[in-house]
């Protein structure tokens, strides 16, 4: 099923009227101001539960489908969420089981939301029926576009019926308990089980250091909760919905590997919190870039921004509020990645409770504030951008960022536990990728490397059965592979490959991973141009964290360690395997490097950009960004000025060329976006 | 019921010859000691339950009575404790339902202080047998002169018993389910409740999130210690007694709202631990001098300072030893503000346990020591200025700082979570005030404005019913007020009022708030003058932390922000209302600008004060503190000199002023106290 | 029992074959591998259990039994190792009794290691059956050369038998239960006991604050814990083995009080993880050099380094690799304070779980590693020193650490509380002696002083029964005494001695304390030498944290402090007492003070040095440490330079003297050991 197509940029976001059906004046102000705002969506239902089924059994539709007829009626399109992101106090009082259990193996209270069990048969038998009297009475209206299934999933659960399941998992997965025993290598501290019935979650209080136990735990807990999301749209087909489905996820979530939600959703959305202002716009820009490429990658289709927000949030230390432009900007940018929305959180602020301060298109003043009126400023850039919608994403370049390898790896107690500086690394090597304006992708392992020109792998510390492989086919048949210390130390059950590292590399390198040194925050070395390299780099490039010592085999120098016992040694190596090349760059060097050598890499692997008939030979200046969109033939390049200063554009419209939003005038002011399209 | 009068400042506190029971040569020598060191009063009986009823209904009071009897014939005052602030461990054995449970449900073991259920019954009923043995046997005794209850007040019991009394009240208060749900905004998240017995206590493993349950809570936890005295207190008059009670409260105590202790105390004392030589002395001081304007101000009555420190407490990170003088000033500082009393814990360092390294009157060398020599200096001053006592403090300035408003504030999840800087906007509104040397009281919503001439609201974020109409009144009627951002957001169930903001202020200060961005703590803006602005500002002052855009309907701007997207508008501006003035301080700005603010305030107010007699038209310098207590025409001003280098005092002696304390002779060493009595 | 002999110097480590049994080709390589490295001895049967008895009463040995005949057969001793370190999961699962429960009254699930009560009788039960087991059928081959109690001893468990256990160890340490009250002063906050069922462990959510509770509790604790070791040794023996038996002690082990091992164990043995390369090298070697004398003094024999690590390790925040040539100084350090061994952690990395990072002879890689050549090498120097095996050391400076003391003043709740710097101080009085090249013991109270000629007293601040007569007596007798502020504070029970301080040696010092006053961090005072001084001290010595301010009677000023209240007092002073001399230091001061001071006092005190004879009047170089062993009239002087520079050798080598390892030239390159043998 490809990506479905909503016709229009969706605009709008979550809205809860049943916060005010007390308050008619203000339900009937709220579609006024939608429409001065340029709205055409509002998500409803999300947390409504105690509203559409005050007690056991009983429903109350009308209100909702009261507010539906009446958004209907205002050109307005709904998604409905599917109230299970948060219980009715009558379920958890009557079938305490529906409550979580800690990994301390005590059960929670009733409180706050994302609070249950998603083993809990009750649980799954009460979202059920709700589901399906929602399908029934309100999924067929015609202002209904899309599911949206419960909210933000996450969490775990360490419940008996949890730990039950969990054991029926691992039985399936090992069959053998002694298969079990050598892949968490349980022999270590004497752990050895007899049987599938001894294993328990682990736990601070218990089993806390069997690497593969824990691996396998949070793998169980995303499994459990994909069956869980995969039952909720059951519950909608099987009430005769065929509309499609989504689910909101979060900013680099580590509680679940998103890549297992890509087969069951329709369509994959997010919610996206950049701290704007907090550091310089730029900086913010290229964080927010990377996981807006993460989300689209996941089905490697268009996505929908699912929740943003509109002013200042509330949850972090400082929310400042957005300057003017910001919220323009932020929202393009999204649509620049691949969103066929914006969509926001929330419609109107609440009166009480913990996000009564989180930002909203509608305030408690209630009034025309400059909030939205920078809303519906961009819900006419969204209107000019409508033919945008549903066109795709294409990259010749592949970041690998697999979940489950971060997870071994922030486990590994290994040379730095302190702080791996992971992300440190990914955005040095995206950021030189995206600062020639070139797109990417960031993948999984599991995902195909077909038409890809550059793959990049940072600190990918566990190669799972049949990636390497996968990588040496990749290179042999003529790819660019750009590899970092730290790569193919573990299998899929987190043992440590042994032989030379990186696991199934060290020819495709040519050269091999001798001691991985570890430097403190404060330690430093550097990297010198060895004579006569070959791309004839000359700079020499501070480096520090991670400095692994390589032996070379086939691998040639580029540079070379300045300091310590391992001074002269390869610090950046590159070798020929079949038709292709493969970089290794051994610690973490400033940024400059990485752009240095992605200029390179790029080049020599022939990857295209329309950025050069913007910019010319002279480059995209530093804190722009520039992105595309394309459907068959046509481009759609989104050009953006993140900085805080205008920069020049020196080029000419190039000829084809035409501007669909935004002015061709030479330069770029803070924070404004132009669209070009070539056809 | 006035406030008791004692007929001399009382000095000594609190003393426990039961640990001393087997040394009878040791409770010799604290007679002789307590008579070198001018003692008048100790404390007896806190924590002795278990010498007073080891075993339950066993009762052993001759050792109380000796002591007592020794103690009277030395003419020393005894003030008489109620045990309960520690209870006995056959108690808990016996009856673990005494014990309190924490906020994750879990039931204490017997330990510490300060750790019983005030719901029990039978901790209730234990507590009223003692309390009425010891009104018996003891109360009557000639030394006695005050009771204290219970010590420090606070802390939480989540027990079953108290789930079920938090049920009741609330349903006292709300009468209603649905009410509740209302005033908790419960539809949020889907936490609408059906019944009162489904609701429980907030729990970091429960509910959490919801305000206003957050806020019943606390406010029932206070109302329940409240009851708790209030039965001690009667056990007490039941038993035949009628000597004046107290009950010792603590420094800024968030635990608890001590307005509600008020009415049932007749007089208010609190123990003073400030950590001296810190910071200087003079940001000590001021900090100090809130708590006792604080204090005075929960019953506009002298109160009694019922603990403080005479060497170095044992708690602290770092204790430092007092400095020469330091003893000295900070116990008249505390009879400057109003204490009829200065009391210290302890009299003698007991051996062993938690608090065996805390400061006394008498530590383990036993000797004549440099504290006891100016613990008797001290008590030479006290006898000095006996007249004092009794006398009350005249404010003309009243500022808001309200227990209820702040738990609303510090919960609420908006702008700025990190560090609201409360205290420091507060301490520079004041701290401009006491510049002036002019007194001040700090008073709840709840008390009346009537008297004062300026009303300063820092950060009343909660304004109850009935108060902005309170300060409308205030200012039509010739007041005048000083408002910072931050006011008027929420009403009593910590719902936001809808529409402009300050809720019911907008007209009297004559603008709205339109956006409150916070700044991060590196974040800098500024204020400067307004052309031509009418009190005649000519600085620039920074400003930061948050900073309030407003729009301006009658108000007139003094100062405008300069940096920023809100630069050129109002950042200080005021407006008439009625016959009085309203101030608006839109940002926490450098001090500098609170105290150019209220000299004009003060100035154009009318306030008076006897330390423009003392100083002219110079000013008080920096540092020195100038306060004053009253009895019909007579003024006693305390100039104290808290810097650490000698001060002038430029002008002579006033025609009709004497030196009560101190010598008048032009300057003032650091850390002397000058008492000049103005008839 | 003397200490056991071994014949030549231990060279291992840890090996877990069971590991690999799967691998027989990894198990055949590790033979050549310790042949190349000089391996001698390796530990076999840490954490076995589960291979060892996979089920309850079911045994396998034979995979033991096949490695211990293949080492053997290739000349590798074992020491065999008791499983009780980790125990099988089907015994947690059977007997719940045998999982800990915490100081929150929490049941621990199975996990981790170091998890078992040591009071359960069915856990005693298991570990005696399968030591009993050990023994028979392993214990008596030949290739067994000491047996290895457990693993790294530690931890506490509160559950209902060790309630029980503490309850009749109380009553047996005080008979009646007025004593206990009388000797942990619970009358303060009415904690009385009316007998000794009712008493609880320490914990946070019940008793946290009664000192002398706390105190007993901690060793408590150790007697359990030395009781268990205890029981496995008499296992052994009853078994019929009679080889020596040791246990992994750890670095400055707060838990347990070592010095309750010295008579059951047979050798002492630690486990030495500096942070090599973190600090200075030489900062680290002083640090390490501590923790090998305090555990050579635990007997005053010689000792086994049991494990340290080859490579890095893994546990750290950042585990730097080992820089070439650090090995061998680190384990010819630990040879140079007394071991006779050298072993690793661990003889081959894991493949999985928590430590599969963590140094080791043999990598994941496998091969001819920079380790495993620099293992090697130190395999070779071991070989070249192995006369010295068995030798001792003498010392003529004693300074005391006693743990209980340390337990009493972390707890103490005095005038710093934040961080006492108690290791500071240690460490500049130990660095001043070592600096002067003279060997120092670390002893606890209850060590004879016999044939010391100096004893430092840094903070010791519990004076035991009987102590502070041993001193006088030291002194008296002709010592020299120095002492440090904090000392003779408390009692054996914590209570604080009345009357003058330091307890019972005012007379000895010639003063005593008046006032301790603390410091913040950033405060600083300096002490100023007093005309006419005798030792002729010159300098203004900067001091800080604490400045103890003092009364004196018949000592004689040095120093006297420049700034605050207590100017002009003495900082440093010094008392002739019978025919000895004590010094007080009343200060944190400077590290140049105690280099200075100890120059003095070891020269008036006679004390002699090899380091005379090689480094002549200009004194040893900072950073360069000169250590001796000896046996008879042989002495072998270890000169080892922990700088990063060369530094000078002065001398001619003396006569007499012979090169027994490294090369005498004049100079010591960075990390170069030399090893001269005086005869």
């Amino acid at each position: 099923m490809g990506a479905p197509f909503f016709g229009r940029l969706l605009h709008g976001g979550d809205y809860n009227p049943e916060q005010w059906l007390n308050f008619p004046e203000i339900l009937e102000e709220d579609l006024r101001l939608f429409r001065e705002a340029h709205i055409n969506t509002v998500t409803l239902g999300v947390f409504s539960w105690s509203m559409l089924e005050p007690r056991d059994g009983e429903f109350t539709f009308d209100w909702l489908l009261e507010i539906m007829d009446r958004l209907h009626k205002a050109g307005i399109s709904v998604i409905l969420a599917t109230p299970s992101g948060a219980r009715p106090k009558w379920m958890a009082d009557a079938w305490p089981e529906v409550l979580r259990v800690d990994a301390e193996r005590r059960r929670a209270l009733f409180g706050g939301r994302h609070n249950h069990c998603y083993t809990s048969p009750v649980y799954r038998e009460k979202v059920r029926r709700i589901d399906t009297e929602l399908a029934r009475r309100a999924g067929e209206h015609p202002a209904v576009i899309a599911w949206h299934i419960s909210n933000e999933f996450g969490g775990e659960c360490h419940c008996p019926l949890c730990q039950q399941e969990f054991r029926r998992w691992l039985q399936k997965r090992y069959q053998d308990i002694g298969k079990l025993n050598e892949a968490w290598q349980t022999v270590f501290w004497s752990h050895v089980y007899d049987d599938f019935p001894q294993i328990e979650s682990p736990s601070p209080i218990g089993e806390n250091g069997l690497h593969g136990l824990k691996l396998d735990w949070k793998r169980f807990v995303t499994e459990q909760t994909v069956d869980f999301a995969r039952a909720e749209i059951q519950a909608l087909r099987d009430a005769g919905s065929r509309k499609p489905v989504t689910a909101n996820l979060m900013y680099d979530f580590d509680g679940l590997d998103y890549r297992r939600f890509a087969d069951v959703l329709d369509v994959i959305s997010w919610d996206n919190y950049p701290s704007w202002h907090k550091k310089e716009e730029r900086i913010t820009a290229l964080d927010t870039a990377v996981q807006h490429d993460y989300m689209r990658s996941l089905k490697r289709q268009p996505f929908l921004l699912m929740e943003s927000c509109p002013a200042a949030t509330n949850w972090q230390a400082v929310s400042k509020v957005k300057r003017p432009g910001m919220l323009l900007a932020a929202s393009l940018q999204a649509v620049a990645h691949g969103s066929d929305s914006v969509l926001y959180f929330q419609m109107r602020q609440s009166r009480g409770s913990f996000e009564k301060f989180h930002g909203a298109v509608i305030d408690h003043w209630g009034g025309d504030s400059r909030v939205l009126q920078e809303v519906a400023e961009t819900g006419r850039a969204l209107e000019c951008l409508s033919e945008v919608c549903g066109s795709g994403v294409r990259s010749d370049v592949a970041l690998i960022m697999d979940r489950e390898s971060r997870w071994a790896m922030q486990d590994a107690a290994g040379p730095r536990n302190e702080n791996l500086r992971y992300m440190d690394l990914f955005l040095r090597l995206y950021g030189a990728v995206r600062a020639a304006g070139v797109n990417a992708d960031i993948l999984g392992e599991d995902q195909s490397l077909d038409g890809y020109r550059v793959v990049i792998l940072p600190m990918v510390y566990m190669f799972k059965e049949g990636f390497a492989e996968k990588i040496r086919a990749f290179v042999s048949g003529g790819g660019t592979l750009v590899a970092t210390y730290w790569n193919g130390v573990v299998n899929d059950t987190d043992n440590c490959w042994l032989g030379a590292a990186p696991h199934g590399l060290t020819d495709v390198l040519g050269l091999r991973s001798k001691e991985l040194d570890a430097l403190y925050d404060g330690d430093c070395n550097a990297a010198a141009p060895v004579l006569g390299n070959v791309p004839g780099f000359t700079h020499t490039y501070t480096c520090g964290t991670f400095c692994d010592v390589t032996e070379l085999t086939t691998a040639v120098p580029v540079l070379a360690y300045t300091g310590d016992f391992y001074a002269g040694e390869a610090a950046l190596a590159f070798n020929r395997f079949g038709d292709g090349t493969a970089w290794y760059a051994g610690a973490l060097f400033e940024e400059r490097l990485y752009q240095d050598l992605l200029r390179v890499v790029l080049r020599d692997a022939g990857v295209q950009t329309d950025a050069r008939a913007l910019f010319g030979g002279s480059g995209i200046p530093e804190g722009v960004s520039v992105t595309s969109r394309a459907r068959g033939d046509v481009r759609y390049v989104f050009v953006q000025n993140f900085n805080r200063f205008a920069v020049r554009i020196p080029a000419e419209l190039p000829q084809g060329a035409e501007v669909l939003y935004g002015s061709f005038r030479g330069k770029l002011e803070p924070l404004e976006t132009l669209v070009v399209k070539f056809s």
